[in-house]
């Protein structure tokens, strides 16, 4: 059995008794029923997803999956695509977003290289090589991967979760690719079954005639490779990218260890769709971060059945949103863990 | 002059060069134009605040105001009064979530008496003994209080924000009191136009018919009173409440030390209103945390013109949602002190 078809098998629905557990302790706590409301649910489904109504959330990585995109031909994107390889060199100096962002959480920067077409090796082991390309080929001409090679992305992605696996609580996924937004559209169009126009969005920040363009190249890319929504390697084959299947990876490698995935923006819920695919059940263990403002997010989410934490206009990727929810995963946690009950507080019940 | 008048006359508007250096760098920040949205305009925010590009905002205090109400004499909660005084020997336990909440942002807690019917003096000095009275009149039938009590309890959060100053950068609002949302209601129907039932919730868990009935004491509260809406003391005089108007009082006097204040839920935003009608310029130092479920929060909040940072279906108050904000107030201050710009990144430009 191969490491893909071995963790799909490992995936099992979360744990009922212990989210029954947390949810009677809810119940009982010193305040008008479930009053924390969505903090509340988020600490029924963390006791689910660990199998514990005291769940482990203490230490948390960040995982950032970069790879370049070929796609960036059809001039897609507001920026050149060496801002891939600078960006992750920004990562390793710990001056961008998600670093500063990752020390507040208390959470640790994993940088990956699934495919970046430029050199890193300056940057020495402080970037984990899981090269499986110099960036994809261009999916508006033909499929953007060898299916091996999305065999391989996805499987290097389970790799990096084993490997942090036994120092990592909860888990955050990031991303950074020039030109991965225009593959994410191709994926969510692919699934949801809308049009190129409503999953579009702007990027990095492009104007209306290079947004029509864009749109235009996404519908293109869906014409020509014609992937199977249901089949998560076909899809990711054909209209996504090497950083997209590692965090598809990742996310299947957490549900197989019953760890929480926060999922980021709207690349990583790409990723996330190619999980579900894959394996339905993953679902349970993704925590959708928060919606960006990427046209396309709002209809990912509800094609992955997820409502986002938080809402806060963020457009960057990175794995800034799964950082800043890190927080309420916390809480979460804290409400379940130290907040007294009626009993023990010795606070009157309602009297209704 | 009066500590009051003293406090309104020294509420100046947010500081402009401090707001226009912290935008100047953060368009400069290694990422697409403003892709970190709502958290960017935070950080700018808090910049003119604090009148600083480097905004402090570390030492954290949320203000528990907690009184008891005559109008629960309406049957207007599904709690029995005692609570109030149950609730408070739990948040000096640390058993409330709150105090949870609060452990988690490095909060302090502090709280307050500003009017509880019950018998505090078991809990010694960990309660701050501000009693204007045991909980206000019963509003439906009469004022919730006199003028003078009306300043003494403004006065009063003023008088607790001053002694909290020197070890806070950032406030937060929390309060207690079986029948505050009856009393909020009042105040955010009388300053917004709104109907009785347009802003009466459901509060602690009141069914339907209990719902009807206490939007119908609300409606004949203003009617028996008939609040100025422009005049913040006659306001709270009439249908307020003895926390919120420490709660308006502990607003005022951030504003006035130029300290960002997070206004929780919904009569933390009635508090809010009452301090807006005593001075616009006050609502340039609130920030609002959350929005509540509770029906009228968002006219409240509109009224207010803010929009909240989460949206989490809270309906608790104590300052939970104040308490979980923070984590952004934080997070917005790292982007903007410890994100590299293009330049110290050597990232290339957007080339559109």
């Amino acid at each position: 059995m191969s490491l893909l078809e071995e963790t799909l098998a490992s995936i099992a629905p979360t744990d009922s008794p212990a989210k029954a557990a947390a949810r009677a302790r809810l119940e009982q706590l010193s305040m008008p029923f479930w009053a924390l409301g969505r903090l509340m649910d988020l600490a029924e489904d963390l006791a689910g997803m660990t199998g514990s109504a005291r769940p482990a959330v203490q230490r948390k990585t960040i995982v950032v999956m970069a790879a370049d995109h070929g796609v960036v031909a059809e001039a897609v994107s507001a920026y050149p695509q060496e801002v891939t390889t600078q960006m992750v060199a920004n990562f390793v100096a710990g001056g961008a977003s998600i670093n500063a962002l990752a020390r507040l959480a208390g959470a640790q920067v994993t940088v990956v290289d699934m495919g970046v077409a430029g050199d890193l090796s300056h940057l020495g082991g402080a970037v984990l090589d899981r090269k499986v390309g110099p960036g994809t080929r261009n999916m508006a001409r033909g499929p953007a991967m060898a299916h091996d090679e999305a065999v391989r992305a996805v499987e290097a992605g389970i790799g990096v979760a084993r490997e942090l696996g036994p120092s990592t609580d909860v888990f955050g996924t990031g991303e950074m690719g020039i030109g991965n937004t225009t593959a994410s559209s191709a994926i969510v169009a692919a699934v949801s079954g809308a049009t190129a126009e409503e999953v579009t969005g702007r990027g990095t920040g492009i104007g209306d005639e290079q947004l029509r363009h864009k749109a235009e190249i996404v519908r293109q890319a869906l014409e020509v490779n014609r992937p199977d929504p249901a089949d998560g390697l076909d899809l990711l084959a054909k209209v996504g990218g090497f950083e997209i299947g590692g965090i598809a990876g990742l996310i299947l490698a957490a549900a197989a260890m019953r760890k929480p995935i926060l999922v980021d923006g709207f690349i990583s819920t790409a990723g996330a769709l190619v999980a579900q695919a894959l394996s339905p059940l993953s679902v349970q263990y993704m925590i959708a971060a928060h919606r960006s403002v990427e046209r396309g997010h709002r209809i990912a989410l509800e094609t992955l059945g997820k409502k986002p934490l938080l809402d806060m206009d963020l457009r960057l990727g990175e794995g800034t949103g799964a950082a800043l929810a890190m927080n309420l995963v916390e809480a979460a946690v804290r409400v379940l863990t130290e907040v007294a009950t009626f009993e023990e507080a010795s606070v009157s019940h309602s009297n209704v």
